[in-house]
């Protein structure tokens, strides 16, 4: 049988990357999927779910023979086993990742990588705040956007690959300079977790508070379950644009401030009426 | 048949009027609802709706037979109808409203009414970003907590008759003092508004914006969806809990920036952890 992927190497076998396995699997797309991870309750819920053929705590063995690898662990953890991945990996081998930030892995791979590198950068914006294998499925990328790294000094043939293996599990892709990705998940993504969770904090925990607890609170603050050294990890690697998002936000937040202390009923009727028309334009488009 | 209220008025057939005049006609709680409007065609929804059986655009004439009167008002335009109807109903009538700022209200009240005031003020956490008569629905406040005033100048009686009247149509009553209800629900409503509203219009408008909105950011923003002049009108009747509350925040994503800044991964996750315990400890209580 003719498969798109040949021996695929899977780092990490969390949620995205148990999906992946799963996703490639169901779809006849990897003829054989090794999966890597430090915890052998992990490889073996990935095993038992058909994600992965062969589960190994070893990253050089298991990308030894791999003509795909995906690296699926935090961002922070990602340029250390890339350096582990390039040496132990065939020349031709597309090595990619599905960390949400992007700058300072690609920035590594451009200083570390053979050019034109056939390490590509992506990011599929299809995490949940669950995790772990056990909440894996074969559909988690179908219809979510998935962001690949464009470049000058990417091998294309790499570029291609990346775009085949997403668009093959169901995502669409979008071809992204890693700064400009960065920024833009700083505002839609990153600032609004960090949000989440100081809005859960400002509460305290007097014992009526739970009466307070509406749908509003719930959605506003569901992303802040997210897993802390993750988003710890988000951070650190994306500190530039967060800080400049942050900025931006508390100036804002200020302005309002402003706005409740002299009761200026026409500046706050007009932030409000902005928020909904800012919403309604994204959410179309 | 015998009615718990014999003539209601509702003042203001929005969402929140709209539904409770269902809700009461539905479960045979009140013999005749007498609702009031500016706007006649939200009237005539209100009407063919079965939420009303009579409109009228005046609210003296409405209020005069009354034994209940409940005003479904944005809470700014509540202090001027409460002295409106003050003046033109039975002096046994129990008036009450649903804003979502009680302190303003209540103190006004106070201020006006004759002790023991049968002017009782009341929250039902029921909103949603709809509005309007045609969202209307006899559930709406089912498994919703109300908050009733509690206060030594309320007369016993129209607290107990205000705690009936929402028990009656479902909700579960809380009964509190009005000055904690608006610092508690300026953390846990006003401002989580004001921030999904800020965020919103952060993310800016590049023409592959929409390719970065995921789950999180619909849910982290719905609320942002409210009706600007509601929550001008909030921010104008609780500005001291809401300005204390935004302090409060914004030196949260101060100290978050700064850790951003210095790359303290430790302060980072720190940060992410307490906000999932917090949420968690508030959505189990």
């Amino acid at each position: 049988m003719d498969h798109t992927f040949e021996n695929v190497a899977i780092i990490g076998v969390g949620l995205l990357g148990g999906s992946l396995g799963l996703a490639l699997k169901q779809r006849g797309l990897a003829a054989r999927i090794y999966g890597v991870g430090r915890n052998e309750n992990s490889l073996d819920t990935a095993l038992n779910l058909g994600a992965i053929d062969e589960a190994s705590l070893d990253i050089v063995a298991a990308v030894k023979d791999a003509d795909l690898v995906v690296l699926c662990t935090p961002a922070a953890a990602v340029p250390g086993q890339m350096d582990t991945v390039r040496e132990a990996c065939r020349a031709d081998a597309v090595v990619t990742d599905v960390a949400s930030t992007k700058q300072c892995i690609c920035e590594h791979a451009s200083a570390t990588w053979p050019t034109p590198r056939r390490f590509v950068g992506s990011h599929p914006m299809a995490g949940s705040e669950k995790f772990g294998p056990g909440h894996a499925n074969a559909g988690l990328f179908d219809g979510a956007v998935t962001f690949v790294e464009r470049g000058e000094t990417v091998d294309l043939d790499a570029y291609e690959t990346a775009i085949r293996l997403w668009e093959s599990v169901g995502s669409t892709v979008v071809g992204i300079e890693p700064g400009q990705h960065d920024e833009m998940v700083a505002r839609t993504s990153h600032v609004p977790h960090i949000v989440a969770s100081a809005i859960a904090q400002l509460v305290g925990e007097g014992k009526e508070s739970g009466h307070f607890i509406g749908n509003g609170f719930r959605d506003a603050t569901r992303i802040a379950e997210g897993r802390p050294e993750l988003w710890r990890d988000i951070c650190l690697t994306n500190p530039t644009a967060i800080e400049a998002a942050l900025a931006d936000l508390i100036e804002r937040l200020e302005s309002v401030r402003q706005g409740v202390a002299e009761e200026n009923g026409g500046q706050l009727e007009s932030f409000f009426a902005e928020g909904v028309r800012a919403r309604r334009e994204l959410l179309d488009s």
